[in-house]
């Protein structure tokens, strides 16, 4: 069961049409939600005259913040509708409600919001700037009176410069100074990244209505059902008891399908007691979604001349938006200094308001950038030490026993494996053969893995099929991966095993979906559940046959005594015994669950092969590998399509994606007809190496592969370009306007 | 938390309307269902007429038997809808589907059958004499070719006399003919007793719809979803995963709400692939429902001078209507021994086919006929000797470590206690100083418990608060068991304990809420997944402390260490620090499960005190007592309310419920103005003594509490009738007509 290669369980339901996503569900009495967004960046809200969007037939209610029903919280999901002031164009700031999709359209075009606009803050230096103008200069929901100290100090220690500096961290050890000074070798960079759309297919989605007894009950597109049961619970101060939250089949998520679309639809559900679905436009979640946000990275490396790292420093800058709520700049911090040994390491996270739109997380956040920074100056210290990248990233290479930059010692890792299995590649082996023009570089990329308790339930039916129950929304296939497990842990074939995503009400706790940890917690629970529900079988098995359960092994579909195998029972007919009036066993059923505290952090070395055009500037990407340590590959085909959409996606992170705002925070473009995610013709064959280094604690050894795929992809293209022409690029996307200025050596756009 | 009243969970819902029963579910796009009704008891199906009811505007399908997707199974619920032959006045032979409730019912009432009349067969006694006419011509459903066998031997030993004898068993131990020749006193009696309606407020209801992945999903008022689910998956070929079932609130349901509208709902919503909803009209339940059926008891007891029991001889007849699927005359064979030991028995079931109704499992099946044969003769047997009925009995009562008429051990059985205990009543040692034509009758009534398998989950929310989940229909409050039990076991008070009723997909299995064991096997489950679940907690608590788990202990919404209360950490906190990124605890989680092989039969003495009016024959209930073994009552107020529901459903049974059927079959009545159920004027005041005897295997030694209330009331009241004016009704109800009749020494109507 356990790596073979198997289809997609959801695939055929998803490719026939028949998934009910959020947005097929049929509701009875269903009204339609449509939300007005904000015009200006920043703006002082003065009204909302919703008398025009009334009077349109069909419209039910037009709500505005003053009429929700909120009680608590704080960040995005405390203030889904603006308040008094609107932080980015695009803010939701009035909801329409209508008892068609048309009518609410029509509402919410005829709502007329009086705004004065305000100077808005875009660039991320500026803001912090002494004098700088607030991004924000109301109170943000949920502040108190200790809000000076959230606008001052953030989360972490040191003095603010600025009041829109939401978040400042510091992350030292040893004396980076001291170690830069006595290095042989310093480099260093300052890299700007893009902001990037989450470009999932289904828009964010949520469904909710009120029970009679008042229960608030979500069925929503996300990746996180408690998470999500939690912040509506507290912001509209509702007891656990009374929020019901089902994940739905999502239709793409990346980490961006967090509580955007939940309050709007939960709050206008409790306000006026009838279902109301909202489904964002495409526009609509271009402008109000959650986007990776736009980082600003400087960094300087020290070595000794025989390449051993001596230190690292370096001020790691992420745009928190509007609502500077959410931000990357902690995780992307510690993913600045890459898997390597640092004798001493001084590093700064500032976290931004700006008046754009709140970030999310997208897809390994603020890792790319992080990889993109670090892994250029990686490969610019090896050209100036006239050594093989790869040999010196080998040499500085975090290994087991190694402590990580969080002071976490490494129980596994994954990277020198890869690397050393890169540096084998033919296309690595004949990059200095290439006609002119073309480079392969080389990047190493890694997460470190989320962690979130999860439990499982694994019930074997009266059918002698056996249901795996979790909460996990299933964004990646990871039903298969539950089928596995549990048909390897319990032994059916996976054909007799099924996974349903039971809600928060009847399943047990689990963690969002996200972080590249879902096989790596779940799959232990789902593991330990059917152990369970295996045990619970032998018991009855040794009951029927009066044979120790020890004596008992299963294979095919039966119990079988060891040594006597025509005396096996089949598990139907357990299954059948067991289910029924004064059946005698008990049922065949397990619970498992994990709190995983040992980390599996997944790494992936890319090789990209580039073509520059000097005449236009363009990069062409003529061949891709890639080399991940997957601990264990379930599913080898669905680990291979992690690791072919995760290099895709940071294709488009590197050459061709931006969220862009003008210079007043209008957003530019919003569809996909604009929004330049890479097309078929532009992505290269991408060779797949799955690398084995087995987690001990993951299931059968598995690893988080979601996100480790994207995070060294653009640093490999600009290692690329950079082996191709000798330039190197410290902005994303790599346009071809930017990579021709840059080989005019002109100012970069 | 154990043994204190409180209030129904479920009650203000209940009583505030808010419940959303299966009639009350909005659904988009939703089918009404409305049947139409045989009338004819029996009758060849010449063909049906659906033309005029399919020209109804708003009429969708009209359903026959042939357009239903049936694949097998046997029963009523593999014939929903008649076949070829009708076989009971009011038998569904077609069903109109509407878009709405108006136009289903005015197509059902153009829909022409054409049906060519056969002879209806009514009378048991004549229904298995020689030559008796067939209640049925045609196969039944699932019949093959061992069909001659089954309507020959049915399931038990011995040879049929008739086609319409559809089960014959025989239970027998010792030589009872003997034993009642070497008796000094025999007595026998010959019983007959009523159909009686289940009267549960809200009808049979169920709606069924199918999702686009062809899963059928199926909310009813049902007391056992996986029963079912699976009767389900049997009638329409479905695998399990394809069959989803959701136990709704249930407004009533005393055993007959399992598989009556669920196959004609799921069959016409398989069919249509629309959701569709059947909500019984008062009168199609009445007519088509499942009523407890008639019986003819023939019993013959034995027992020598010193009242020592020597054997006892008996042949238990019942009706099984119809589709001969389903029959109370096997346990009611064995109830109708008694609890007490007999050195011999010779006792027969005979299960017959009508040309009524299907019957069903109404509040212990079988036990009142049976209870008010055997408990008639130990009366009479005692006035025969001279003794002291109470006396007798417990001369002769079973108690632990006898074997019962099954052959296994009792291991516990409280039945002395409660015999002692109504010996020490005022009412019934003042008995002989009573008015004239008033008495006080004295039975004793029992029923052995239902087993089968049942898990739960416990689990801790994020809000510290506990929520139960189980498959388990409440009917009577079992909410409040389940939340004492998990309350007890985990540590918190009950007002931070929840239930959640999961469906056949999410949920552990569980058994049908019926035979008085959701309390003895869920509640079991229930107290092992929160002592599991607590384990996790002291676990967390432990790591949190750095205190070994078994020095802490659990009080007052904390973890306390033993000894250091001020050092302890609140549920609340753990849960908080549990349910977390990063959360280093396992889920606080537990899952339990029972598989009780050890009865824990309930018994309840009752002692009626009543007037009869000799001039109408009218019998008036002056007071009740009813001493109950309840094991341990988890939450006294909701015991007390079973006992007083039980025994007011027996008072209906024993004076005034029948539901009655002309000579050729026809239902006479139908609606609740014309059935006789006893009115709050009609019911006396019941005094209600709990007797405890703990049940070793019971969730803190409670036992099953609802069908034993039930048992002994009409013989109690044929008994204090006897003692206030000699006679000995042996008919039920004991109507004023047939008082009068007895009185007057007229034969009994």
């Amino acid at each position: 069961m356990i790596g073979t290669a198997r289809r997609r369980r959801d695939g055929e339901a998803k490719v026939r049409g028949t998934t009910r996503y959020v947005g097929d569900m049929p509701v009875y009495g269903l009204l339609h939600a449509r939300p007005v967004l904000a015009a200006d960046a920043h703006a002082r809200l003065n009204g909302i005259d919703t008398s025009a969007a009334l009077a349109v037939p069909g419209v039910v209610a037009v709500l505005t913040h003053a009429d929700l029903p909120l009680a608590g919280g704080s960040g995005r999901a405390a203030e889904p509708l603006a308040r008094e002031e609107i932080v980015w164009a695009g803010q939701p700031v009035a909801l329409v409600i209508a008892e068609s999709e048309a009518a609410a359209e029509d509402g919410a075009a005829l709502v007329d919001v009086d705004a004065e606009p305000l100077e808005a803050v875009l660039d991320l230096e500026a803001a912090i700037a002494d004098g700088a103008p607030l991004a924000r200069l109301s109170e943000k929901a949920g502040e108190d009176e200790s809000a000076a100290s959230a606008h001052g100090g953030g989360e972490g220690e040191g003095a603010a410069t600025s009041g829109n500096l939401a978040v400042e961290q510091h992350l030292t050890n040893g004396d980076a100074a001291a170690g830069l000074a006595a290095a042989d070798h310093v480099v260093k960079g300052r890299f700007r990244t893009n902001w990037v759309h989450q470009a999932y297919l289904e828009p964010q989605s949520t469904l909710a209505w009120v029970e009679p007894d008042g229960t608030l009950v979500v069925h929503s597109s996300t990746q996180g059902a408690f998470m999500a049961r939690q912040g509506l619970a507290n912001t509209f101060g509702l007891p656990m008891e009374k929020v019901r939250v089902q994940a739905a089949p999502i239709g793409g998520a990346f980490g961006g399908k967090l509580m955007i679309s939940e309050p709007l639809a939960a709050a206008a559900a409790l306000k006026l007691r009838r279902p109301v679905r909202i489904v964002f436009s495409r526009r609509e979640d271009f402008a109000a979604g959650n986007p990776a946000p736009g980082q600003l990275i400087e960094l300087e490396l020290g070595a000794t001349a025989d390449g051993a790292l001596t230190a690292i420093r370096g001020r790691i800058m992420g745009d928190r938006g509007g609502l500077g709520d959410m931000g990357v700049e902690a995780i992307s911090t510690m993913l600045s200094a890459g898997p390597y040994r640092w004798p001493a390491h001084d590093l700064t996270a500032l976290g931004v308001s700006t008046n754009r739109v709140s970030p999310g997380a997208y897809r390994a956040p603020g890792a790319p950038p992080a990889a993109f920074a670090v892994e250029t100056l990686m490969d610019e210290l090896a050209q100036q030490l006239g050594r093989d990248p790869i040999d010196l990233r080998l040499q500085n290479v975090l290994t087991a026993g190694d402590k990580g930059i969080d002071g976490q010692e490494i129980v596994v890792f994954g990277a020198r494996e890869c690397l050393e299995r890169v540096r084998e590649h033919p296309l690595y082996a004949g990059r200095d053969q290439l006609p002119a023009d073309e480079g392969v570089g080389v990047a190493l990329g890694f997460w470190p893995g989320g962690l979130e308790p999860a439990g499982a339930i694994c019930k074997l039916d009266s059918d002698g099929r056996l249901t795996i129950v979790t909460a996990a929304a299933d964004m990646s296939g990871i039903e298969n991966a539950f089928i596995a497990i549990a048909a390897e842990a319990f032994g059916l074939p996976e054909e007799s095993v099924r996974v349903t995503t039971g809600d928060t009400a009847s399943a047990p706790y689990g963690g969002v979906a996200g972080g590249s940890k879902v096989t790596y917690t779940y799959g232990r629970a789902v593991e330990r559940a059917a152990e369970e529900a295996k045990q619970r079988l032998l018991d009855a098995a040794a009951s029927e046959l009066e044979i120790a359960p020890e004596d008992l092994e299963v294979a095919d579909g039966e119990v079988r005594p060891l040594g006597a195998p025509a005396r096996a029972i089949s598990i139907a007919d357990l299954a059948a015994k067991t289910y029924t009036f004064g059946g005698r066993h008990r049922p065949i059923e397990g619970y498992g669950s994990s709190a995983q505290i040992s980390r599996a952090p997944g790494a992936a070395v890319h090789l990209s092969h580039v073509k520059v055009d000097r005449d236009t500037g363009e990069v062409r990407l003529l061949a891709h590998v890639i080399a991940q340590d997957v601990g264990k590959a379930l599913n080898p085909a669905l680990v291979e399509g992690q690791m072919h959409g995760g290099t895709a996606q940071g294709m488009g992170w590197a050459l061709l994606e931006e969220l862009s705002h003008s210079e007043d925070g209008q957003l530019q473009g919003g569809t996909f007809a604009e929004y330049a995610l890479p097309s078929t013709d532009q992505v290269p064959p991408i060779e797949t190496l799955l690398i084995e280094v087995p987690a001990p604690d993951g299931p059968f050894g598995a690893k988080g592969v979601g996100e480790p795929p994207v995070c060294g992809v653009p640093a490999a293209i600009a290692n690329g370009i950079a082996a191709a022409t000798g330039i190197r690029l410290d902005v994303l996307p790599m346009t071809p306007v930017r990579v021709w200025a840059e080989l005019q050596n002109a100012p970069v756009v």
